[in-house]
């Protein structure tokens, strides 16, 4: 298309219109600012409308509809069919394999004796099958919160010397994390957690899964003298200053599990119909080198190993909860950041399962879920758990058709912690490290990462601040700082918001951005700007500012291309989404400015609540004039041209 | 208009147009990623284009336009006449009538010695007549920054027992504060101060005024034990418990001379030219109380006075800067507080009266001059001053044409410093309390309150907080608060957008709110939404729910009323300003739940940002196919609805 650039031609494309409606520009019915109120809050707290379901029943499906909505099993129960039955026996089993090692594991991980890894994939599974509405989710303890809770709980008590006041202040933690998570739930306040974006997360748990790797270079090397301290350069040179405790049995045997370990795990990634193969490894190195252990007794030779381990089901542990003391303050902080995280990975993993199956998850009620089910294992010996994603996965693969999968994996574990315990003396803990080791280098999404940096350069940034902060700073340093410069971004939009000319695009009557649209053409007279953001006291010197440069350049053009004056200026309100009181002055500043340059103001397309404000405000009717309040841009120039040329 | 509202009707519409052309979407043109970030950048730190004057001129201009870029009094300085040097002596002398008490007054409320007071009405304006940009200002103390400075400082520093160590912290919060203005110019960060919004600030002010009010009890009362604590109930319990040290001699010269003052005021508000009543009614009373002491002795019948005063001009005080020791903490929350607060008195003054006479402030360029000022006011004797608003509104009604009233206040303040400060020494403290009063209840806005109650109920609620905060917490928590709830505001109004459903309005092909315009109409198979906000990791989980419940709403009402069924969602992005990584996998995740659902997904005028991002990350072009993008609702309806007719 030729690109039509002069003034005879535009005058064509407008005098041809000139017999177009006009449209006015309504203000939004009269609400009551009580029923405004509601509506808000319905939008901020009830964005899903839960009740809606209950809308026109009867009382008594009304109180079953209630009962279900509280426990989902009671949804799911009475429908389960054997056949479902068979697939999740077979599921719970395959997810019971990887939970018994991996419990283990993550409670070495957060400096908590192992057995505390195994109670807390006994009760926290039977909780969520009754409470929680994913089919797919697998509960247990996850490395990152486990990471977490060890290295902030360390920082004040030592986890050798103070084992007692380490576990109390652990399941405190794990107590105040579930009432936080609840409370999320109830008070609906669940959009928290949307804050750590999915650039934040990518960043984090790449800088966590170094941290926790780098952690495991204590039992892959077989070092007795480590380091306290969990940053990259601490670890690192701690290694390397201890080179003559490191133990060539132990190396030989970690690389050889973590070689099965890893080859095994891309088997399953390349193939995921062989899920059960990354699923088993992790049993059977742990079977394998507890008999070679056993055997040719490695631990006399410098492999250092579990040692003896008690038998038994989760003993009480609510008299060990303590809400007062000098440590009260670290564990509320801990409990909240572990809370925080062990949410995010939780919902998120539910939300997954739940869009690949086409089914819906409540992010609410599935923040009471796991937040009663932390609550409860807290006064039963568990440490924080939600549903991880490693295990949900292999669930999902190895065919799970709901929660029931959980019971069976929880029943797994209680059979283990009954009769199987004293089995696991031998283990090694080199192998626990090759476990943990091959599980969070899935948390490392390169792919993810070189996707942010094509699309988004200031999302790279963001997840590179996780990444650096984590590794170098602290982990929970690391995430403020990244929550941190996310949110100023969002404000920076804000205080900097977009502001764009616009040009007609020939033939036709509608105006879009002149940069974005190179045959769109200026008109004459006219400078037609559209704000992008709401109006209000963070931008309002901003727009001033920038919206008088834009003027001043368009006076210098009209000087040198000899072009008719400047005359009206409109301003495309279609994306304001919101204005406040700051905002409604600054139009009336503007007017008078304008008046004084003996320019025009013109507003197009004030939506309802800003078209509301602006009314009433509007004492004099300065403002909202009909001749200078148009509907489209459109009809702003069509009408203000004719009106320009009766005048000359 | 009738209301159109049935199917037939639409058809026949949309028929109409059918022979319309369609536009393309354009992404907009390639742009490097330097460059990118070059332009935001400079929107973000200079949005006023500063150097543009300097763009296309010789070198010599460009070093005489820096120099008065620099020093403004150099830009104005040649051009003076000897009609603006004859207004600028009557302004200057009003003002200084106006300064030498209010600067006594002042220096008591922050705790200084009274003389402090007159110090820094003496170096400073000297300062900003050199540096500063606006015609108007005039420099000196005010109430609100000595309050916060007074009652920071006496948190941890007794005024009366230590007095050397009080002056050396408010000096060095001094230095403080004009380092950080002068930096906030420095690196172009003043939209800081936006973040005090109006709302905001007449609630502060307002709070403000009644803490110091309370405050002056003491002298216009008489009592000689006061308490120490500034909130509104600890001064009134204290107030009362000392009614027998109320000394009636004091209270009636206070209430006489408060009446006067309070009168004149008035007079001056209800007819500005009689300015000069008010500005000289404060040098009137503290001339007429000072006789009247003197004359009758009244000091001996419990009329506390000033008390002997030091002749001679500042001495230097660069040696009473501390940068160390235990209060540094102190001095430097405090400089930032009294700094931010007196950059936004100083800012707003010079705005209003720029746009009073409609010339240019350049905000960064006022907060260096003021922050300047402060510095070499911390090393000479002077603590925070600003550009206050009852002065700069006197000097302004007195005629001033440029900064060369400050240096006529300024010389007029140095006369009294050397020749007449004895005679202050009968000067009763109950006129100085009563000039205090008479200056801030000008800050209670009680009509600009209202105004905000009807415009905007959230504003008003940021508004009270402020209020309550400072009178019933402290005047920094109460600052702290309402900044905390507006930028809360500005969070909540992104992670939750508007969306609002498009209706036609009969006869034309513009798409607008059907709940704004009740003639707007909707068409049977289509849902179209548009959202109001940057799509990003706050908001997605919401929009997500949001959308699929308008898509259940609509569901729902296809069965019942047997419309045909929802075929096409169209998303009108036009006000979608923004868009992040997370932002483009919604779009995604969006599109693979419609197909489930066989629903199609249409995209509507994606402006330039989110096009080119939404492009990048769309390697199966499944997005961004050109049968479903198109420029306008109107388009994208009667192309769809042509396709669906083909189809049938």
């Amino acid at each position: 298309m030729e690109v039509a650039n002069g003034k005879n031609n535009n005058t064509t494309m407008i005098s041809v219109e000139i017999g177009m409606e006009v449209h006015k520009v309504e203000a939004p019915p009269q609400i009551s600012s009580l029923r405004k109120l509601n509506t808000r809050l319905k939008e901020t707290f009830f964005p899903d409308d839960p009740l809606r379901q209950f809308k026109g029943q009867s009382v008594k499906n009304k109180w079953i509809l209630g009962a279900q909505y509280a426990f989902p099993i009671l949804k799911w129960g009475p429908e389960y069919t054997l056949k479902s039955f068979k697939s999740d026996i077979v599921a719970g089993l395959t997810i019971a394999s990887l939970a018994i090692p991996q419990g283990i594991s993550y409670a070495k991980l957060a400096n908590l004796p192992p057995i505390v890894g195994l109670y807390s994939s006994f009760v926290p599974p039977l909780i969520y099958a009754v409470l929680g509405s994913s089919r797919d989710l697998a509960v247990g303890p996850v490395s990152i919160a486990s990471l977490v809770m060890g290295s902030m709980l360390r920082q004040q008590v030592n986890p050798v010397t103070d084992q007692v006041l380490f576990l109390q202040l652990a399941f405190t933690s794990t107590f105040f994390a579930g009432l936080f998570q609840a409370s999320l739930g109830f008070l609906r306040l669940g959009f928290i957690i949307d804050f750590l974006s999915k650039a934040t997360l990518i960043g984090f748990m790449a800088g966590a899964a170094i941290i926790v790797s780098l952690q495991q270079l204590k039992s892959l090397l077989g070092i007795t003298h480590f380091t306290k301290k969990m940053g990259l350069v601490p670890v690192l040179s701690s290694v390397f200053r201890e080179t003559d405790e490191w133990s060539w049995q132990t190396i030989l045997m970690g690389f050889c599990f973590l070689v099965f370990l890893i080859v095994t795990r891309h088997i399953s990634i390349k193939k995921p119909k062989l899920f059960w193969i990354s699923a088993g490894a992790p049993l059977l190195s742990v079977i394998l080198s507890t008999l070679f252990v056993f055997a040719f007794k490695a631990q006399n030779h410098g492999v250092s190993i579990i040692g003896n381990l008690e038998k038994g089901l989760n003993p009480p542990s609510w008299n060990m909860l303590q809400f007062h003391g000098s440590h009260l303050g670290l564990v509320m902080k801990t409990g909240l950041i572990t809370g925080i995280l062990s949410l995010t990975e939780g919902i998120a993993v539910g939300r997954t399962f739940a869009a690949l199956k086409n089914y819906q998850v409540d992010g609410n009620k599935e923040m009471i879920a796991i937040g009663l089910m932390n609550v409860v294992g807290s006064s039963t010996s568990c440490y924080v758990t939600t549903g991880a994603f490693s295990r949900s996965a292999v669930n999902h693969n190895a065919g799970a058709k709901s929660a029931f999968s959980n019971i069976v994996m929880s029943v797994t574990v209680m059979v283990t912690l009954l009769f199987l315990m004293p089995l696991f003396r031998y283990t090694p803990n080199v192998v626990l490290g090759a476990i943990i080791v091959t599980a969070v280098i899935g948390l490392i999404d390169i792919p993810a990462a070189y996707q942010i940096w094509k699309i988004d350069k200031y999302d790279f940034i963001v997840m590179l601040c996780a990444f650096l902060g984590v590794i170098l700073i602290s982990v929970q340093d690391g995430l403020a700082i990244a929550v941190g410069i996310s949110v100023l971004k969002v404000l920076l939009q804000i205080t900097r918001p977009k502001i764009v000319m616009f040009g007609n695009i020939p033939g036709s009557d509608i105006f879009r951005n002149i940069h974005q649209y190179k045959e769109a053409v200026k008109i004459p007279g006219f400078l037609i700007l559209s704000i992008e953001a709401p109006i209000n006291f963070a931008n309002i010197t901003y727009l001033n500012d920038r919206i008088s440069r834009w003027i001043e350049d368009c006076e210098e053009e009209d000087e040198t291309q000899k072009h008719c004056e400047l005359r009206f200026v409109i301003l495309d309100l279609s994306a304001v989404s919101a204005i406040d009181t700051s905002g409604v002055s600054f139009f009336k500043d503007l007017r008078r400015v304008f008046d004084k340059k003996n320019l025009e103001l013109v507003l197009v397309n004030p939506i309802g609540e800003v078209m509301e404000k602006l009314q009433r405000s509007d004492d004099t009717s300065d403002l909202m004039k009909p001749d200078t309040l148009f509907l489209t841009v459109g009809e702003a120039v069509t009408m203000l041209m004719s009106t320009m040329k009766h005048h000359v």
